[in-house]
């Protein structure tokens, strides 16, 4: 292998393969990238065998292809070498030995390869109906969603995005049992076979950083034990949880006792300012009550001290609530919806509380109150 | 103690205070903010026993001042508590049983005191002929040096910078025994007494932070035990190291066999790279020699690979060096020296390096080499 490439464009695409590498992983091939070189280009791959990302740099955007040849090398040395170069022309070459040659006019480094044959095998198929999505709306939703998913291994299902598809409806859920995140999304194509899969969340952590903030369109091809997601000049490929998710589509109530609507940045910013006073082990608890068309908000720490926030009620249909609930979990909640005024909809003191755009059902934030009355 | 105050009024000022508590000091009067409210205005304190921040608000500055007192109240809480309040006027007010009640219009928080007796006494007395220099050359004259101070508790003198005045020569010195970072400065004034403190690093650090890149003046008071620094609204106390400074004179030497001036920035852009085939273990050792005009710097993890760097010499007296270096060290040195060029100076492979700006002798950056050859 041997080529000539500007150090700007090779940076771009490392960047893009270093998030498929692990800092924490053991086995040395998982923390290499591959680099292959054809005549119609070079393409880089990264792995840590839960998710692969590969990016392709096109002949025409490299300054000579010489030999072509694959080698697989350290990532991290290789980034961070390339990262500090001259915005110049970097060499590259395989040489003797299994090794390869860096250099610019002032610097050389020579890095140790591993074997080609060692780099994990992965299928990178295509499916016949991919979904399309621009990368901006897929984002949105992971956005929206993900937090709620568990960080307890105990249940792993839970560890994960639920994506399923019935016709042309994408609904994305997440919950860890305390609460839930859903959103609904009509696509442009309509889906031959249903889908239900479960994306680790990690993995898709990793992907949104990948995403632009642009209108350009993500594919989405779904198989039985991974998804791969083909944007720009990017392949990612996660592997999928086994499992059943849990049927969550009965916990959202058609029906609510107290529905209130309130300024969306005042709710947040009262809560915020109440969590002050409240501990984790306590479950960050916070009481809402009703009084005088203002939601009360009162918590307190016993050595500290304890505090009350007001928030001015714009619309109300029964002042009958009070309920406690994690300030944590509702400031999740919040910070995901993008609107100004937001609803929120109770059954009680012991029934979820859901949270909602006024203007819109896409978006079901559901929480667990906290027993303390 | 009643006052009203602006949201960033009070904020500005807690910014300073906040500095003076350590968030791992298990005496709770260490985690406080003293308020101490007379007809001048407000004065704010905190000390972890180690430094003492106070700033003062004057009464101009205050909406309304409207009952005289002192209150003690956990300096983390208040902080917390103000800087998420909106920018609306805060009703500050002493009631029962020793709390303090904050409040704006939809807010208000109560929170414990503590006893304003329980808090340090500390004497902020004034010495006669303070040190007056600008808060920009002081926080230079610190920054170029302190990072080479010793974190290792085993000599503790080291471990703070060593401020020395003879007539109108100010000179700070760290080292810790394995490189030296020294800068004079010609003050304004003449001081009778000579000075020979050493100032905690730490505290310095936590001083530096509140320095402005102005011209504004800081006053500097020295006593036997401690230093105070006025500036602003600020008075800072830190407490001084016992002990007798190594009189490090004698180290820097007069004469040179080799005298290399290279571009600053080229230099350290090429041990930078240098540095990533360097191992902490094996101290980040680089080899430097000469070469055809060019500084030829090389360094290897065996297991990972090898690298040789090239940097043009712009001039030189004699090329017989061989030497070898930390490059921390090294980059630690060239980054506190702003110069275009970089001298770099030689007595053979076994005494000190010296680097320092072709045009001033003002700083001197000494490093030991490492003996690999």
């Amino acid at each position: 292998m041997k080529l000539k490439i500007k150090q700007n464009i090779l940076m771009e695409h490392l960047n893009y393969v270093i998030k498929g590498i692990s800092n924490k992983n053991l086995i040395p091939i998982l923390n290499c990238i591959k680099f292959e070189l054809t005549n119609e280009g070079l393409s880089l791959t990264s792995t840590d065998n839960e998710i692969m990302i590969n990016t392709f740099i096109k002949k025409d955007e490299i300054e000579c292809i010489d030999t072509l040849g694959n080698i697989v090398v350290s990532g991290r040395y290789i980034y961070d070498i390339v990262k500090k170069l001259p915005n110049e022309i970097i060499d590259i070459e395989e040489v003797m030995d299994s090794k390869i040659y860096i250099s610019t006019k002032n610097s050389s480094f020579n890095l140790n390869c591993n074997l080609v044959n060692d780099f994990p095998k992965i299928d990178l198929d295509e499916s016949k109906n991919p979904i399309i999505l621009s990368q901006k709306i897929f984002r949105n939703i992971i956005n929206q969603t993900i937090f709620a998913t568990s960080t307890q291994e105990s249940r792993p299902v839970l560890t994960g995005l639920n994506i399923k598809i019935n016709g042309n409806i994408l609904e994305c859920t997440a919950t860890d049992s305390y609460r839930l995140a859903s959103k609904k999304l009509e696509l442009k194509q309509t889906m031959d076979e249903n889908v239900n899969i479960i994306i680790p969340t990690r993995n898709l952590n990793e992907l949104i950083k990948l995403l632009s903030d642009e209108d350009e369109n993500i594919n989405i091809h779904i198989f039985n034990n991974k998804i791969i997601f083909k944007f720009d000049t990017i392949i990612f490929m996660s592997k999928l949880i086994n499992g059943t998710y849990p049927d969550t589509s009965k916990l959202i109530p058609n029906e609510f006792n107290t529905e209130i609507t309130v300024n969306l940045k005042e709710f947040y910013n009262s809560i915020d300012r109440a969590s002050l006073l409240t501990n984790e082990a306590d479950k960050n608890t916070i009481k809402l009550n009703i009084d005088n068309n203002q939601i009360v908000l009162t918590s307190n720490i016993p050595e500290i001290g304890n505090v009350t926030e007001k928030v001015q009620i714009l619309n109300m249909n029964n002042s009958d609530i009070r309920i406690a609930f994690s300030s944590k979990y509702i400031m999740d909640a919040l910070r995901v919806l993008d609107c100004e005024e937001v609803k929120l909809l109770f059954n009680g003191e012991v029934k979820p509380i859901i949270i909602k755009n006024p203007q819109s059902d896409d978006i079901i934030q559901l929480i667990l109150p906290i027993r303390t009355y």
